[in-house]
């Protein structure tokens, strides 16, 4: 067995990262720059993320901002224009080569299987409304953030791989309008009241409330169960029997583990519930069953 | 022709059965366990619902529970642990073998050409969310009653292919939040109120609603419309183009049918109209168009 | 560079086509017939909604109906039964050579890359709401309009591509209760609401509100933009790796253009934006990424 991180000895800057028990909290730390995107925060949520995603003793994932800054995320910082936004290494290459910043962080975020909980405790724009809110499974937010894809008024395409989880989260007519009149509106807004789980009266309420749930889920879920619900979900056949053959297996898996044996103990019993499977120990090893595209750019000249 | 099922006498135990003129009405009969999942209710529904499919005198189906039950369907019974959900014969395969039971349910209502309808009467844990509702077309539900999705935090993966259905049925936003929280909420709740077509304040009141909604439908709509459109939308084409060319083709033969000349004439007339086209007689013969897959497990030993 | 069209010239009839800066209005021109579906009718939206996808001045287009007529489209006219709705020539071929005039419709203006907006001020039915409606990227609607999508009372199936594109926009749920039910349902309606953009007290509201939404969007929106986004919606990758790899490449592609560098300076310099690229010039020569696919029949017989 691996040693497990410390984070705290890891040398993260721009996300600070405690864990209390089973749950992981980030907290996105450039308050001074209304939290807008960095390289070194992108590479920061990327590593917390992957860390999170292996580290057995993580059930839950919080992420949240400051309590201080002006803003959850403000977006992509282009004071300096676009070109920051390129990769040196890759512009060498061409254009073919580049890989969206936003849509890496919004993979490590969807490949994360514990549960992800993104607290919107503040204004969100760009990059805070795609990379940091749409790969998480809930999302709480705070009633008077104002929150705007606004892309096609800055002459862009929505970034973050925002375009194919939007639609799918809240379906077409939502997510087309959000998309196209790149308006800033409020959580309570029908275009978008249905991406979030909880609306919070004031921004202080956003991260206790969330942390709570956090607890309460980290306590009483199984890690096992809800890393195949996430996969069941997200990568499903193309048809209901595909699917049917699909989950007969996760299901004749799952109930021959620990923590099912303890699911139908504990309920028998009516006693508080101890989950003690993990990803690393046993997660049935025909997972997983799609393919897992490297989105990396391969390299072809000298 | 074949001679019509008399469903009196063919032995439904754990399903009551009874035709109102174009309605089939099927009542969970298992009051005494909280119509809790069991063999028998499986076979049952899965003959019955083959069968509604098959009779050309019947339009709209009604499921729904004895008034006396404490639950429409209170889950699969785990008293004696998951093993009781494993099929004897399948395990001398492996557990590749093994066929979740509440996706054969799933399966036989999903394929059932008549509108479907759930008339939700009282309380519903697990399967009786997942196989007892999500596949058919309506949903009626009763305002108190309590509904969940437990699977997370008994150890194991939702079953009867929801995992499939409910992200399309109310979108991933509201799917992720019902399955990753396992939490109990009531129908009125935003994360699963799209679940529900009518939602009514008393228990007594929810299958009086839906038989009347039923009878009104089985009178004024077309056998091979609605065949055709279930079809038409849950196994539409890839893209708009090929569903173009699709409904195209659906639109001509139908539109060369009894059925549709009686519509064009009873809305010139305005008087109330009479569909006469069957399933076994009028529908076109390049029907189905997709794939239909063969779910069981094809023995493999000796 | 090839001479502009001059609508006002094109000998448009059933649609009266008007331009207002960057803004094409299209209003149905049969208050008489009820704005039924006409040949005519079919022809003149194809045609128009084809010229302003290439003519590069238009930037959103509004389609309304003229505010003397009875309903804002009420359907194919079947006062002699369905076969006026079959083209004679396609006819000679036999019904697989069938191509719904209503999804012509649907294709011309689904295939449109600018900004489309319904403006839905009056009563809808049938293919008033699915080629008039479901194809554009918003809804604006008055509050009152009846609105019905009857297809299985009248014995025929959904058209117009509708059970493509309705699940998609609202999710299963809804769109099943719809079109399964036939019933006559307004905007306010649970099962139909998130539709629309925006709901209107007054039928005369309508129009006024969808044509100040469009004024605005045309002046604060990059086409190239709307373009690739509307396209990266739509024409999504099956998987988040692969949209990651297309949306980074139209990330890329697009900060290079002249709108992006619009967007960033007229951002920093807190000043109205003034967009000019426009799809004949900038556009990337990339796109399409996916298959257009040729729905025309081709002729088989001498």
């Amino acid at each position: 067995m691996t040693a497990l991180p410390k984070y705290e000895e890891l040398g993260f800057k721009d996300v600070r990262v405690e864990i209390q028990g089973a749950v992981a909290i980030s907290t996105l730390n450039r308050a001074k720059q209304r939290n807008s995107f960095s390289a070194q925060l992108v590479q920061d949520l990327i590593r917390a993320f992957d860390l999170f995603d292996k580290d057995d003793r993580i059930r839950v994932v919080v992420l949240t901002a400051d309590p201080t800054a002006p803003a959850y995320c403000s977006g992509a910082d282009i004071s300096g224009g676009w070109g920051g936004l390129w990769d040196p290494e890759a512009e060498k290459e061409g254009e073919h080569a580049h890989r969206d910043s936003g849509g890496d962080v919004t993979m490590a975020i969807f490949r994360c299987r514990k549960i992800t909980i993104a607290a919107v405790n503040g204004h969100a724009v760009g990059v805070g409304m795609t990379a940091l809110q749409l790969p998480f499974d809930f999302r709480f937010v705070w009633e008077c953030a104002k929150l705007a894809f606004p892309f096609v008024r800055r002459g862009i395409a929505p970034e973050a791989i925002s375009t194919y989880l939007l639609p799918k989260l809240i379906g077409h007519s939502r997510a087309n309008a959000l998309f196209l009149s790149g308006a800033t509106v409020s959580p309570t807004s029908p275009s978008i009241q249905p991406l979030y789980h909880s609306i919070l009266p004031t921004r202080e309420a956003v991260f206790p409330a969330a942390l709570k749930f956090a607890h309460e889920l980290a306590e009483n879920t199984s890690q096992t169960a809800v890393a195949i619900t996430k996969a069941l979900t997200w990568h499903a056949a193309d048809n209901l029997e595909e699917q049917h053959i699909l989950d007969s297996r996760a299901i004749r898996s799952l109930t021959g583990n620990g923590d099912a044996a303890e699911g139908a103990r504990a309920f028998r019993e009516k006693r508080p519930i101890r989950f003690t499977d993990t990803l690393s120990k046993d997660l049935p090893n025909w997972v997983p069953w799609w393919r897992e595209i490297d989105t990396r750019h391969r390299k072809a000249k000298l």
